[in-house]
């Protein structure tokens, strides 16, 4: 093809490749999601339908793109993190964020129906993507234990919070005054003496977050087969398949990873 | 809020700040468009349901992000220019890219009906995004330039090729055979001679693309106006808005930009 | 060559292209020069040999390296401009800052006894440099004058301090009192009504440090030659050379960079 | 200190900041050698004095920056490896290696007389220098692997060609030519049954280059002492003391590394 004389431009391009053996990691965000959760009406403190819709277009990210290992989501961002030996578009940090946040932008709005049935969406929503590298197994696995150590901390917050507005009868600024100062044995204090709810039985989802992994599943599928000398038949065949499994548990201590431990690669 | 142990992590993050007074382009490109194109039967060789979609995405970025200045789409891809000046989120790199990428993808579906009526979406689609930098009023004209060229030499091959074969009965291979090695002049030729087309006088959309720019029109509004001492009566008011303006003309030349001399920061 | 199974170890090296079409200014600045000059007794405010040496050593760097249009040196840091276009090393910022520290480094000891004769040098000296893109001529000419005035700024603190010390007898920690506070014009009048000190009549060498660019100069050569049919004899050969030549003037206003014009390309 | 208009400049200056826990290393090599080692007659195909003189300004690199934990050279290269956690000037990749590179400079001409004795340097030679970040330990050994695996490649067809010429009467070009396309065996073939030169028999200092780590050295020390009571008296103090130690031995291989435990830090 004819090249023109304004080919140069393109070696303008920066190179971005990401630091070989280093975990790739993308965190979206939704953007302005604090307006767009209060016009479209999301339950407080968790709304069930959207954190439903956040993790079916997370799915779908790590179903389309290649070599996502783990993703952890909760509130409005996820984390998708990419094995430490990819070598999806030679590694090239410009095309894992975008990639990430158009496929997770696209399938939100995509999916929108399958969560909030004929309530509609309003307006297109943005989410903003970054990309950060972890060299070791330790500093991975401390990555995804500040997000669920965030999620904890906002949740305990938020369903105090919500208790003191919704049950408690305080307005949102009452509440927020009541709660300035506390720590988290305050907080499990007041939801449990006053309202007799105890924050350690409540919804795993929204306490831990939503951890989404690979992990092969049996199959069963019946097949018409024609064995030779015998008459066709119907044929249940098992077979092993990965699919993308959703968790809500604990990601910080040890025994999530020693329950699976093909997710990490070792520190060589 | 209480610190974890495990905030450290948030110091792995790289710094993307882009050059100073440089142009920060962001252009967008489609995934596998080849294949979601035929899946959802665009028309050869140009599509205007799709081209539309298209714009009417990048218009959706342009409203919805700060400081973008110009775009140019052709094809299945779209390219923004922000002002040299811009200072939206610190420059950094990583938040143009995932936020283009981002408002552009929810857009595309959000929008997919006014253009494809009842014609379903099959799956959420994806685009890529880059960030290129370009430090002189000569370079991003250039820039622009360069996709404009290839839009041009792109449509002029399509056009030729699918006229061969809707209107000339040849075979996509057979087609492709007759074109090889071919110049400009050739195609020109061909269209002319064998088919009675002038392709000077095509869509200019097709041959184009889109440009988007930022410009003022007026806008009469009627208002119920009560003046002191006089009776409550209508009145036409005339104000200036800037909206986003969608051009089909050459960005190559000088004219265009002697016509918006708004759109270019000097080089200084 | 035998390739080993180490190689791949060199994939981990980053690409550090620098920009197209911006200056590269690399700057280096002394490592702990402040006791340097003490233990080589450096002259106050300023040490005539330190700055030859300095000065020296950029010319050598100039010399030796490619593609430095101008450099600019005070106190103890010197700054190189490579042309906006320059191909070395195809751009590679590591190159540039490296080469630059290296050459400078070593001709800073390998010139050391031309200015400071016998007085021995005690150590190797270090330099730091960093490298920083300047995207139009604006902005390159205001880094320069960043620096001169930076210049300007510290050598008539340096002139008042060390005159209200030398002359005027105050302590060190008395003449640091003595200025807290003060501007241009309260300095200029210390030394005018108290010491009969016209700080516009200084050195240049001192109040506008030094400039560096490649001139040209008629320089003629007496040449042995033999002309046919007549007898060999001496021609006095005239030719032009580029050299580097040592500016101290102001380089902030336009003066300097109308009767230099070919140091800076147009910004196209 | 008053600050110009011109200030906005430093706001063009990029972060270069290395990621978190990996090892920075920084790699050294000569400018135009080749050329400079034929003008100072080195002899072939080791100088034991060049390879001193190298030697000694890595040592100097060693003592006067932070956080060098190891460093090997060998021909006229050396790579200087800064622990994975420093945070030695905020881990800026621009100054770890030009302050390497102007520490090495200074010292190479410095320290040039104590190796070359009354023969001239002729003029400041140059180093140019770059940064690799490597996440492992085994990254970062292998990466060492890498360098000591060329020094013995190149060692060995170095020895076998300078034998050639020197003591098999061959023009380089014989030599060149003799060598082309053997192997390892094949060179030590000649080397042994041409020369009756046993290859691993060859000095360690040329085959295995040097490695300079930290090492504790017990030091004695005669003090003058008053202790109470007594008369004041001569006392042998023995104290430890950090050292920059060489070695010339395999490090490729576990043995070095099990030998000395203290220069990695774990993957964590």
């Amino acid at each position: 093809m004819a090249k023109s004389k304004f080919e140069y431009v393109r070696n303008f391009e920066a190179d971005d490749t990401c630091l070989r053996n280093c975990y790739i990691v993308v965190r979206l965000d939704g953007r302005n999601f604090h307006k767009f959760a209060e016009q479209h009406k999301f339950t407080k403190p968790n709304d069930n339908r959207a954190l439903g819709l956040l993790t079916r277009s997370a799915r779908s990210v790590m179903e389309e793109l290649e070599d996502v290992v783990i993703a952890y989501g909760q509130s409005d961002e996820f984390s998708f993190v990419f094995k430490r030996t990819t070598h999806w578009f030679k590694r090239r940090a410009s095309k894992f964020m975008t990639h990430v946040a158009s496929q997770f932008s696209s399938s939100y709005v995509f999916y929108w129906k399958e969560f909030f049935g004929d309530q509609p969406l309003l307006y297109p929503p943005g989410f903003d993507g970054r990309v950060v590298l972890y060299p070791t197994n330790r500093n991975l696995r401390d990555y995804l234990s500040w997000r669920q150590a965030d999620c904890h901390i906002n949740n305990l917050y938020n369903t105090v919070f919500w208790t003191l507005v919704q049950k408690g009868g305080l307005t949102t600024v009452q509440a927020e005054e009541r709660l300035k100062g506390t720590l988290a044995a305050d907080k499990n204090e007041i939801l449990f003496s006053e309202f007799d709810i105890n924050y350690n039985k409540e919804s795993l989802l929204h306490r831990k977050g939503t951890t989404l992994i690979w992990e092969k599943i049996d199959e069963s599928v019946t097949k018409r087969m024609k064995i030779p000398n015998e008459e066709e038949k119907d044929v249940i065949v098992t077979r092993s398949k990965k699919t993308v499994q959703a968790h809500h548990c604990d990601i910080i201590g040890d025994q999530f990873w020693e329950d699976h431990p093909g997710i990490l690669e070792a520190d060589s």
